[in-house]
């Protein structure tokens, strides 16, 4: 396998955020490092990258306080740069967390004309995602949410949080935008707890919309992992329940601040099983990075852990193809009975009279092994490259 | 207030499982601390103390290994006790973890006669259950997960969870049982990591069952905080999709082992807001505790732990009410505007239209103070008691 | 009790950051959600509430890129406001983390000119500490870490923060200064890991140092908390070395981002503790805050989140004397044995003879039940303030 | 590189525990999956994947209820095992955790007697340990700690911890063993909090001991990662204090219950940084593996994981060998300065004076990029195997 084997093509779909490279470096502790980044410049760099998409808040485009003309000079340059590349916008979102009229909330603010501005912005933005051919509309609520207990009645939240998705759905309906909703989770930070903090919580409140056909999930790695939450789990179930509408790839060592490592580094392990996850699930929606570069990197940095992002997805897909075209891996798979568990457990026709007073051979079944070590080094040696 | 008001009475619908007065304290590192603790006796000593109601594992009543007549005899003990004190069975649930046979889960276990077996003793249980008079069947999936990554196709272990529920929700109605089911979601411990970690993923789960109707959650304080997520907002969450059918109250100092602290020990202050989401959702099944008395405590201290969980629960609950009516908290609740969430976003008749392009006053609305520390501190005076 | 009993007074030692109040409320996410403070008001504002003291940062007092007249301008309106109110400059630190320059770190950046550059720049900010009166200088090492393996060599990066600390410390006593250090300690955030990530890290680094006489500890709150830590067993061990020089009291909820909520808010049940193990311990220093005003808050809320913290300071001091003057706690700790550990091991001229081969009653022993149950509720009534 | 090149020999110090491979698979929530295995079996068994030396508890080799005779019996029968085998005895320690006894700890239980028991077992030992051969005796005090916050006066237990360890260091003095102590930190489970809970905590302690020069530590992955602390980092600061006397390696996936996952499983990127830190720290005592075989396996899983640790451990230490081997990576470390760090601040004969007032060129230092996501991405391509 040469390195050339690991050239991002546009058929991986690899995508990132304008927000993700442009990112200045400010934080709680400390001021920007790297100047401002015009969208235009970060498709450019993107597309020599052979990134295929990006992804775009509003005020990634053009300020918060743009005039309409500098508005629309901002994504005049915007568009100009993605016509010249081909790069396409897979994905937009509406930046509702930036501004301090957002401190408390955008669609779950107490205030009721914050809720109907950020209906507002948010319309405004679906019209500039539909013109620019995003398919894919973002919502992640970092700001809905609360630090403390009676600031936040959260049944209330919740359906202000359903009425906003719920007008904003029919807006797009009625616009006939080819949009679906994709809603990202993350359990805290910037507020001390966030509405809808996992994947399954997500996942759980779309049940709840009017056009809940359009809403699916949009996870981040490092979110979920944030919470402990094993990501490829999370996919899976979102895959299961077919609404695996996109992904954040990122890294992340665990419970802590949101880190936004480059793909690979973090959980290198579980990064692994993500890519298998999205492989075997037939997941092929856009590969997303949603990540910052460290506050160490000037701009030559930024550009190498973007690649480095694509970059080691390939990596791991080409491993995760070995592993599960690998003999010794079927056979392993075979003995450990993993895929006894694709049988159903009642056969056709049985129905609970077939299983009632069920009794096996309980010792022997108590003593068998499951031979899932032998199975996971297997795995490990592919992740390593000694296989 | 006297420490009278603080004694539990029918009404007060307290709870235990049978498992956690009796838990002897086997633990990783150690043998058990106490002696067996028949469920009969558990039954009597519960009632001195003023609880309503118990819940059992089918193992807590008689042994795994139990021949018919044993078995027969430990239940007529439990059933005794029980009319004898009054003390009703609220709930029930089977053990599906503590025998090796399930040492790769029950219903999601590889080897499909473990999964039929899990379903054949569920049944058996679940026909003790009725009998019983228990109104809520939990299902604890605590061996249903992985170490490793290979070893469980996560999709079709969900597939083979829901058939599981859906045979045995399909033989309660078909036995006519008064019997709804809960599930209880935990992110991880004993398995690596579990399947349906969350009380959203649990209930996302739920909308894909046959008779999702009648299945809910039973989430547990530690577990969710286990996973840093705050158990308050999940099972407000849960009151609002209609599914909060059960809940278990401990303690826990977040991400770390298990603790199934006494409720009030852990996290006191989650602890406030537990019980006021729970009073204000107008949750009204079982108070269940589902703790472990620590191997510190002799048979003493086990009652003595078990009666302070009920004990804080009327302390708190107290608490709540006091500072729900509290003058000054409605003035602050107003001035921050907690309760303008509860008026929806558009007026009635309104659309989408009449808040296309809405802008209000930006500068003054960010400029705005919410006033969250004021009427977060009159709530942890109430908690002090110094108000 | 009234609440009159909880005002603050110079006797309490209560002392504020400079940087706690005058947070604007930056983060990852967004800009600023107030005006900028001047240290003089801030002051002034905090002599108002009862505080005797504060702390700053340089960069607290005048901007980085300052210019001596600048400098000299706002050092005399800081001064002014000093004088005029009487609050003392208890504690002063080094902002080595804003600027882009320490993006690596300060004494243990890569580059050799930085390291020299934060020096000097903590050499001027010891004069002027020792000029207004500080006796304590703090030292966060926030940006002393990494965020990927291969660049930082950790032990290259001990020696060279033992070196810098050696040098400032040669420095203060060749000017004779009345200064003592405190190593604050942080696990991350915002690098990836940071260097003397606990409490225990930092006591240990500081019996390498050349002047370790006079360097202790500054542990704070959420930073141990975000480790899982317990803060009061933190501080004890940290009194019980003779070094716990200065305190940062605030709250947080676990392994997440630093919160630096007000203290009381978090985790309320620990904060108890953190009292009691400071009263019991005898520690004198400032009872310092360190926290950040929510972005919900306005200055109105600037100030009473500052008060709070104060306040419930008052409230757990009150409640932790009253538990320890309980009779029936005594009665308690007695039935426990919780004194039976001040008593040796070994007799006073017993040596390892006299216990070689001992062998108690062990079943008895073993079934021995501690109390510790009954101790902990009695500890939660008085947190509750229902005794 | 062949899969021969992974076979561990002799001089690569490989050990194992005995209650390692020996472990049952009892935990909170079930019972035992695989039949005892006695010690002299165990010792075979390692012997034959090629471990070179064994670290035993005394109940692991025989029960603590064991009458004399069977003692000596059983240590016979260890005994033959290792003189069979070649397989020597590298560390040795007390079981102080696992009797009804040692509830509430050992050397720092409330109970007198308990602490005069403990230190006799201890002695007992430590006897049998030197008389094996055993060079390092390791402290793990996983039942000294607490549930609650009053049941444990933490300066009390620091002073009888001390005491317990000074009585035990003079008696090994005296008798002449060839022995060092090694204390084994863990933040918590099986207590809610656990003393010493980390390298650095355990390491600052130390400093205090009568015999601190013959006390060190022995940090164990999974227990610095349950705090979220980087392991690496951790030993690193170790060897800089010349303490690091013992290692436990095995997996964890961050803050939960101690998963004890065979080394390479649970966080694989962080493992390549334990092994380089291990490597570059000229680290040569044992490389013990401390993990638990999941209870999905039975005999053949247990030997199949340990010798995966093994073969890990191997792997591993080619890669990071590699890395530092490659000239590439040497070309990134030198232009990002990781070397830099190695010099010192001050050049030979400056003082303070040399580098007060010191500026350098502010802007270029603030702009200049450290090129760390270019090394990383090299360090990750040779844990991948694709350079």
């Amino acid at each position: 396998m040469t390195a050339d084997a690991y050239m991002p093509t546009r058929e991986d779909k690899f995508s990132f955020g304008i927000w993700t490279v442009g990112w200045q470096g400010v934080d709680v502790f400390g001021g920007p490092v790297r100047p401002p980044m015009p969208a235009d410049r970060a498709v450019r760099k993107l597309a020599e990258l052979g990134a295929y998409g990006v992804n775009f808040h509003d005020n990634d485009v053009f300020p918060f306080e743009a005039s309409e003309a500098e508005r629309d000079q901002k994504i005049a340059d915007f568009r100009r740069a993605l016509d010249a590349t081909g790069v396409v916008v897979t994905t937009a979102t509406t930046n509702l967390f930036g501004h301090p009229i957002f401190k408390d909330g955008a669609f779950t603010a107490s205030d009721r004309d914050v809720r109907r501005f950020a209906l507002a912005k948010t319309m405004r933005n679906l019209d500039l995602a539909a013109e620019l051919g995003a398919r894919t509309y973002v919502f992640w609520g970092g700001r809905e949410g609360a630090e403390s207990g009676a600031s936040k009645d959260i049944r209330a939240a919740l359906s202000r949080y359903k009425e906003g998705l719920d007008l904003l759905a029919g807006y797009v309906v009625e616009q006939g935008y080819d949009l679906r909703f994709a809603i990202e989770p993350k359990p805290n930070e910037p507020r001390g707890d966030i509405l809808l903090p996992s994947a399954g919580h997500a996942l759980a409140f779309i049940n709840e919309l009017e056009h809940s056909e359009m809403v699916g999930i949009n996870p981040e790695v490092g979110h979920e992992e944030m919470a402990s939450l094993n990501y490829a789990h999370g996919i899976s179930q979102a895959l299961w329940h077919g609404k695996l509408f996109h992904i954040d790839l990122n890294g992340q060592n665990g419970p802590r601040y949101d880190q936004d490592l480059r793909f690979g580094n973090g959980n290198a392990r579980g990064a692994f099983w993500v890519v298998d996850a999205l492989v075997a699930g037939g997941y092929d929606g856009p590969v997303h990075f949603d990540y910052k570069p460290p506050r160490t990197e000037d701009d030559d940095g930024v550009w190498v852990s973007a690649a480095a992002c694509m970059r080691n997805y390939l990596i791991l897909r080409d491993k995760v193809r070995a592993f599960r075209a690998d003999p010794e891996v079927k056979a392993a798979l075979a003995a450990s009975g993993v895929e006894d568990l694709m049988v159903p457990t009642l056969a056709a026709g049985e129905t609970w009279r077939d299983v009632q007073g069920f009794t096996p051979d309980i010792e022997t079944l108590g003593a068998r092994g499951l031979g899932y070590e032998h199975l996971d080094q297997l795995a490990l040696e592919h992740l390593y490259g000694v296989r």
